[in-house]
């Protein structure tokens, strides 16, 4: 293959000692031969409708990242609002270690929006602040009203502007696919030259094939003149499902950053999925070494990713966020790994390999960690399976957790991994609690007419009680409530999900409503799901109310 | 670029003459300058676990697939059992018409399989046979315990058999993408010689990357003497995410048929998916155009689809086959079309192409369509929404569907599309009604036991009534089930979606039951998720129960 020769140059070329400032440079700038995992779950993932994630939320998802091994964390877009300033800072603070990944905040190539950025990423060891601006004509007649020449200028300045902040930056052209290339490698020289040590190369419509996305790269591999002194990144979105494809493409022609997130959440149809892209490279490492001018042979893993994590933190990120995984979805969906037809099946009894390229052990989903504790396990062994499936709880957190697992302990004969995570999120999720649910009780059935009470303490403590009639139980239950908070609302979604096997399993409800533009999500998990769906709705009702308190959110966000 | 030289030869030599039958072989022989779309969703993409669907309800797809335009629709596994046989001679008589797609049947290269395949397809206009035998070393040695002579003139014999019934003969090599090229070509040429007119390129384990699938394909455009005698087909799985992108890579080196399904669903990970792949060769068909031997420029689509139709088609699969479509999925999921930063949606409002490729009307999803039949409406009214639904129902299930429109009119202002298909689907679902819901009455809620009563007819036509408690509400009433029903089982999965926004929407729940090795799904719709729950536990039950009564399967299926 011809192809790999034409690295052996760039790869002589990206060996050539660089100058890097020592404190806060990332220290892959040394290894361009394996692949950087650049998660964007609590940025463009965030940017789904409804999956809004509150800054504990995303605390425990950075954690987790933490765990899995991702080199970056784009931890928000710190000038956006006043939360996720706070999001960014505490992520920086807690999961920034020196041995931790980079911490980076995104900014338009604007001076308050870097300095925000900057001043939320000061608790990191190593933070990196990613600046962007678009340059394809169409973004900048329409969008920017600039010339060429105005944009190429800004680019330049607030690169070195971010450099006088931290020594990681990141500059990503907007809508690079679309912008003509000449102009692109002249930005992208400039930006170098300013400082930025990572480039990304966004196809921000989701509109190229892979090797279009691949012949991009090697253009701007071929074409910047200092190239050589930055990381090649790369950020697609999925809207004709060809992401994860393409990305691939660009590491074969020298992209080193995968900007990616999990599940592939994001705007519209999502981003590149960091379990298809970690494993596509797994699977395929020896087709993938060449291009990395590593040895044929080497079985090295081309990414620091844990994959035993995967599956865990897929299921973290679902919950959060409300944004369910379907069964056919490649490596983490509930089918990935099951083998129905008869002859496949027989084919697997014969020798796994006929029909399988990956064991569902490697990325953690293995059946024997199903059946855990029951009602006679003690607080300890409730707090160390909580550690094991990356959760770390305050002390009052765990408290209450632990309450939780013991009324459903003797509920339900055997708890497993799966309801203690439903349980976990529910106490993670931390809804200001504005208005309680005390008391729902409802009846029911084919033949009755569905009714419902409910009993809620309001924010001045008071007790307020009502009932009402549905077309359901749940309509019935969101009546009642409704009478009591008053606040209009539409509820645009609602969903349950049952989370173990058997009839006493969890039912994990998530609702989302919609109040003049914004929509709030909401869930709860209980093994009764009119109680499930009752508190979802009073969580999705109380950050509602929270949010009609305080100022408006300044920006919302890109890519 | 230099690869559509490469393909004037191969259009030149396909644009020979070559003498076919007339009746009963394809009419798209000679046209090898679009895609031909063969659906495979009725036989791959039933094979998820769990997505079982009866005749009406393969019925109903096929015909809603007719609509959507493909060429040829796989419409099962004729040998596998006596529903499969009856399924695919049940769309042939329907939907196989002089106008309709070519109606297929898989077959092992097995006499009797091919011998069932054909009988089943007698009714179809353009009946097509489909043959299969691996090629894989490690599948010869292991599953097939066959040497490479052996299975190559099992394939040649095989191939001649099916060609002895009907003309339009598909051959697939499984395991192609691991077997050795050079037996590969040999196989091939073998089985066009004996007749097949479509050969199908299978990446059964979903295991390579788009290069080396355009690399294969070309491989085998190149070394097989033949291969201007039949059509390249490719067959794939989305293990690594690739499939869709696989498929392009392929077309771009020669293959003209896509085997694939809605919504991607299928073994594993699933299949390509049909809704990604028209759409990218709608979307970026320019690009494609010169590996098709057409004008760069031209307009003209790639394949005969109705993208129209693409939306109604995703739901229907999904809703029947109880297989959920994730939201942040490529084209149907329901945060395709939708933008939430800020910044794009300001671009939105000053220029759609700044941010969107495609439009979401050209897929058929449109707000308008949203609301429409209200208490007043009629029974014509309700019948010609339905036929523009693509659902055309007897007399008999239109008069049942009817009822429940109106009861469901009375308790809700507006009746949308999504509550009109949550009614049909119901209706066409047919489960066999061995045990029939009488009555379900519930009371629950967080300070009482959750109770269920409920009372069911037994095919003796006796009445039985229950009463149990349980940790919620749905666990209560399918204690209550079990203890009229007893026929033990094991709950997988049960999960309820609200079908229209607003809380007095329809709930739809489907659930899915263990027996030994078996699955059993049920769903049901109504504005009482109790009631729906109660309703598809017993229609689940009834599979179950009815599947304990008559012969088991012969055979499963393949690919």
């Amino acid at each position: 293959m011809q192809v790999a020769n034409l690295f052996e140059g760039y790869l002589l070329r990206s060996a050539m000692p660089v100058l890097y400032p020592l404190i806060g440079a990332m220290n892959v700038q040394s290894q361009p031969n394996r692949i950087i995992i650049f998660d964007t779950t609590l940025r463009d993932g965030e940017q789904c409708p409804g999956a809004t994630l509150n800054v504990d939320e995303k605390l425990t998802i950075a954690r987790q990242l933490a765990r899995l091994g991702v080199d970056v964390i784009e931890a928000g877009f710190a000038f956006a609002s006043p939360g996720d300033f706070e999001a960014v800072q505490k992520i920086a603070q807690t999961v920034g270690t020196p041995e931790g990944p980079v911490i980076c905040s995104l900014a338009r190539a604007i001076p308050n929006d870097i300095k925000a950025a900057a001043e939320a990423l000061k608790p990191a060891a190593k933070g990196r602040i990613h600046t962007f601006i678009s340059t394809s004509d169409i973004h900048l007649e329409y969008q920017l009203k600039k010339t060429r020449a105005e944009v190429l200028s800004i680019a330049e300045e607030m690169v070195a502007y971010a450099k006088s902040f931290v020594n990681d930056v990141e500059f990503s052209p907007m809508d690079a696919a679309r912008s003509d290339p000449e102009y692109l490698y002249q930005v992208l020289e400039r930006a170098i030259a300013a400082g930025a040590t990572t480039i990304n190369i966004p196809d921000t419509v989701g509109y190229m094939t892979p090797s279009e996305f691949g012949e991009m790269i090697r253009g701007i591999r071929d074409n910047v003149p200092n190239v050589d002194q930055a990381i090649i990144s790369v950020h697609g979105h999925n809207d004709l499902g060809l992401a994860v494809a393409c990305f691939l493409e660009a590491v074969k022609n020298g992209a080193r950053q995968l900007e990616c997130t999990i599940n592939g959440i994001g705007e519209r149809a999502g981003n590149a999925s960091l379990e298809e892209l970690v494993m596509a490279l797994h699977v395929r490492r020896q087709y993938f070494n060449s291009f990395l001018g590593r040895p044929v042979e080497s079985e090295a893993p081309l990414t620091q990713i844990n994959t035993q994590e995967i599956y865990k933190t897929s299921r973290m990120v679902s919950t959060l966020t409300g944004m369910l995984v379907q069964p056919n979805k490649a490596i983490v969906g509930a089918n990935a790994f099951a083998h129905e037809s008869g002859i496949h099946q027989d084919g697997m009894l014969k020798n796994r390999q006929t029909y399988e390229i990956m064991d569902a052990q490697t990325i953690g989903l293995t059946n024997t960690q199903q059946l855990v504790l029951g009602k006679h396990s003690g607080r300890n062994a409730f707090r160390t399976r909580l550690k094991e499936l990356g959760y770390e709880l305050s002390e009052q957190d765990l408290n209450k957790a632990f309450l939780r697992f013991k009324e459903l302990a003797d509920k339900k004969k055997e708890v497993g991994d799966r309801d203690i995570e439903a349980i976990v999120n529910d106490e993670v999720q931390q809804v200001p609690d504005l208005f309680r649910l005390e008391l729902v009780q409802v009846s029911c059935g084919n033949r009755s007419c569905p009714t419902a009470t409910v009993s809620l303490i309001n924010p001045d403590g008071e007790e307020l009680t009502d009932a009402a009639t549905g077309t359901g139980p749940v309509d019935a239950v969101y009546k009642a409530i409704n009478r009591v908070v008053n606040v209009p609302n539409q509820l645009i979604e609602y969903s349950v999900q049952s989370v173990t096997a058997g009839i006493d399993a969890i039912g994990e409800v998530t609702i989302r409503l919609k109040y003049g533009d914004r929509i709030f999500s909401g869930h709860a998990a209980n093994t009764d799901i009119i109680v499930a769906s009752a508190q979802a709705y009073v969580n999705a009702l109380n950050r509602l109310y929270a949010s009609l308190q305080p100022a408006e959110p300044v920006a919302a966000s890109v890519n």
